[in-house]
């Protein structure tokens, strides 16, 4: 399913009609301003495209190029707060030349070297859901830039049932995979918020992680060998369940945002579909005891698939929309188990057992009910609060268990620093996303007012202070939402000088003349 | 502890002796031939050190630099068959002209900085346990080879017991750490056959798994984080449970042999030391039933800290070994489990539940017990067959579990054709030594009698019989071994063209004067 191009996915699908008030009501109660809410915004005007009639026809004896108005413009937006500030704002920073549709991994390889050739740069393109920026048609030193549609790449083309190895090609979205796995009993189990739109060739490039992690492990785990195509010609990975051949270039090219190449084709690792699927909510006094109990329990050897342990302000806003007295929660915590019938009740037994000692409400299963729904729908509530003026924006990060309140602390209070010293009050919504024996992600939502006409200054001073504080606390700079544009700048300082000098060196290799994705993930040179 | 030079270990440690007899007289009766037993290899004359006096003084004034004969001796040889038959013979192809004994990091920087400018290569070495040539001191274009010695950079530099994080410097050997990690109720539970000897960083350099993989991981899943000092400066990457940015450097410096800098410093995720330990032992009628049945296990979901399936061969060797008759014996199948008290057992009944269905002898925990120490004592049965005139090399590969028994098949069959074609019978011991869920291990050891004059022609013969046949038959050209010497030839095989094109520029970058570890992993130029 296409996204709608100024805002998140489904045209026909909007956040609930009955939540809507009660959290605004919330928000409001944050100090929090809105304005009435806007219609949606209208096409705007787009500058012709700058490829050549002879390039167009270069690239169009490859596979299908487009160049209406209506496909460029869905093309040359992603879903970042910046993406989508310019969508209502009606400027778009960069518009795409055109759209080429490859049918076949060859049809990529022809493309990337009439592209090459003819000084044309590349960004690869599957669902188009990336909040930092990494589908904007950067031409960077190229005179135009051609945006790879991936989704007809789109066939699952072997199974090995005994193994759960499936070879699939890149462009397939999260539904389509997952209909298709489960024909044979299996599940890949990767769900980000994304997963109705995204692709695995997306997923892949930047490292996904779906919130049933605990079970079916992070994109990384979940691939076993690619194929890439990269200007240098192809990459083919070993499939191997294991090996130790030298460094493995498989974790080179996951995470690569379409610097390197175009993922064309994964084998990936899917589990046998879970027999069950059982949830459970508590309700605990505070946030720290929240994050210290889900510590416990990970180290102890429970391992739900999903784990959610919510900051005080994300309880309340949780239970607001609900319709639930909210002002004495502290923090909601979340399970859900999936497995194998005679398992799962096991492990929530355990789990049942671990959390509720001393002052804790279980709230059942029926707290949990639902819950799958209302994560795939938070994204049209941000299509709510941008149509009524505000600022919204998500990030997300992860440290050491031992520094995890520590990190929250600090990127809390530079983040609600950042709002005053703005001017617009804020509030700061947070959630334990991801648990790993050694650590845990922190996912952290701002909302404020937006300052007419200083939108970017706002966002640039927000974004800044956050990443700042990150950085210094010893928080990653993403845990799963990748680099892209936004977080470029910063990539330094989480590899290190020598470690970009590595990137760069990988990108010259493979990319000699530096036409894949430009502008996004790592600068290029100093 | 320090290695003898000729052979493998401790000294002061043999085989032993009670079952020396039995599995001598089980190989003869596949037709195997011994020599008497020839007294151990007294130490060769070394060629001097080709070391100028100047560079040893510019050397000598980072740390201690040796060059007596019997340092600059026991560090030229790993324990590869090739480096055993050299010590045997008496003709050592290459010998080291000085060893580094650096106590910190910032000494390690330094040499570099100064071999760089002399001219010197550097050989990076921990326990020396490489069975690959992985230590042989090449050198390259260099005039002279210095080999690394980190066996002094040993310190246990932080514990965070709330993550089970642990940050310690590369030259601990496995012993010293698992008593250090004790102290904190940890483990960190990697244990490879030259656990005794090996150090972290060795583990770190060649993506090294232990027995125990089911359930701590092979060493790509136990490193959080790593500082590796490379020509062109340092790389410490990020501590992070798990990140979205970017291609992961980690994974490049894992398994980098020493071709892209060294080691020094790494966070490794421990686990709650375990509570219990129950091993059991199962006896299948066939080899591709047991592998069936380990299959079924492993995608129901049960997963056991070490997983051992022999082939006939090597089920008849160790039950002989054991005075047992083993004439109808099949598959012996090897099951242990480590965690909680409380978990353990339901997991060994669900084993046993699993494995007991049909045509299998349950053979209890009896037939577990001690073969942790046989696993261990096994290297010191090479060195009484090498003193007997013997062949013995071992290999190993990994692939999906439905192509694992057409693996096996493919490669014993053209091991057995190696050895016809020799002249010599010979022998193929085979088990599956580590499950995944998508795949598992085979691990091969290979004894026939060693043809005088010809040892090298023959083990190339052998060599590259199942080598070729095991790359054509999907397997990974190494599971835990790593590449070293022996299987540089074949790396562009396992990477392709592109990515070996990746893993020069890589070391271009990182090491541009060539001087780290020349001659290991990949070819440097075509």
């Amino acid at each position: 399913m296409r996204s709608k191009w100024w805002g998140w996915g489904d045209p026909d699908t909007r956040y609930p009609e009955q939540m809507l008030p009660r959290t605004l009501a919330y928000l409001e109660s944050l100090g929090i301003r809105f304005t009435e809410p806007r219609d949606e915004p209208q096409p705007p005007a787009l500058p012709p495209t700058a490829l050549t009639e002879t390039d167009r026809e270069a690239l169009a004896a490859v596979c299908e190029i487009g160049t209406g108005e209506e496909e460029r413009l869905v093309h040359s937006l992603g879903k970042s707060y910046l993406d989508l500030l310019s969508a209502w704002k009606g400027e778009l920073e960069r518009v795409t030349d055109a759209v080429a549709y490859p049918r076949a991994a060859r049809e990529v390889a022809t493309l990337l070297r009439v592209a090459a050739a003819h000084g044309v740069a590349i960004v690869p393109f599957g669902g188009g859901t990336s909040v930092l920026g990494g589908v904007s048609p950067v031409r960077g030193v190229h005179y135009a830039a051609l945006t790879v549609d991936l989704r007809r790449l789109n066939r699952v083309l072997e199974v090995d049932e005994d193994s759960g190895l499936v070879r699939v090609e890149s462009g397939i979205a999260g539904p389509d995979l997952e209909a298709a796995l489960a024909d044979h009993g299996l599940t890949l189990g990767h769900y980000p918020q994304s997963f109705h739109f995204s692709t695995l060739g997306g997923w892949i490039a930047t490292r996904s992680a779906g919130h049933a992690s605990g079970t079916y492990g992070r994109m990384e785990n979940l691939v076993q060998a690619l194929t890439v195509i990269t200007p240098a010609g192809e990459v083919k990975t070993t499939e191997a369940p294991a090996r130790s051949t030298g460094p493995e270039l498989k974790h080179l090219l996951l995470g690569s945002e379409g610097r390197l190449g175009i993922v064309v084709e994964a084998v990936i690792r899917a589990h046998p579909a879970p027999e069950v699927t059982a949830g459970r909510g508590f309700l605990l006094p505070s946030f720290p005891q929240a994050l210290d109990r889900c510590r416990g329990m990970i180290r102890g050897g429970i391992r739900p698939a999903t784990v959610r342990v919510s900051n005080t302000e994300e309880t309340r806003a949780l239970m607001a929309s609900r319709g639930l007295k909210s002002q004495d929660a502290g923090s909601f915590v979340l399970l859900e188990f999936r497995g194998s019938a005679e398992r799962v009740p096991e492990e929530m037994d355990r789990a049942i057992a671990h959390w509720t000692e001393g002052r804790v409400w279980d709230l059942g299963g029926e707290a949990a009910s639902g819950w799958e729904e209302e994560y795939y729908r938070a994204p049209y509530l941000r299509d709510e609060l941008l149509a009524r003026g505000l600022f919204v924006e998500t990030l997300e990060t992860a440290t050491s268990w031992s520094n995890l309140e520590t990190l929250y602390g600090g990127v809390k209070e530079a983040l609600e620093e950042a709002f005053r010293a703005g001017g617009t009050p804020g509030a700061v919504l947070c959630h334990l996303s991801h648990a790993y024996r050694d650590g845990a992600s922190l996912y952290f939502t701002l909302l404020t007012t937006r300052t007419p006409g200083e939108e970017r200054t706002q966002w640039e001073a927000v974004k800044t202070a956050a990443t700042e504080t990150l950085l210094d606390l010893g928080g990653t700079l993403s845990h799963h939402h990748g680099i892209g544009m936004d977080h470029r700048r910063w990539m330094e300082r989480e590899h290190g000088p020598v470690g970009i000098r590595a990137l760069r060196a990988l990108k010259g290799a493979l990319d000699p003349k530096g036409i894949m994705n430009p502008g996004k993930a790592w600068e290029d040179s100093i």
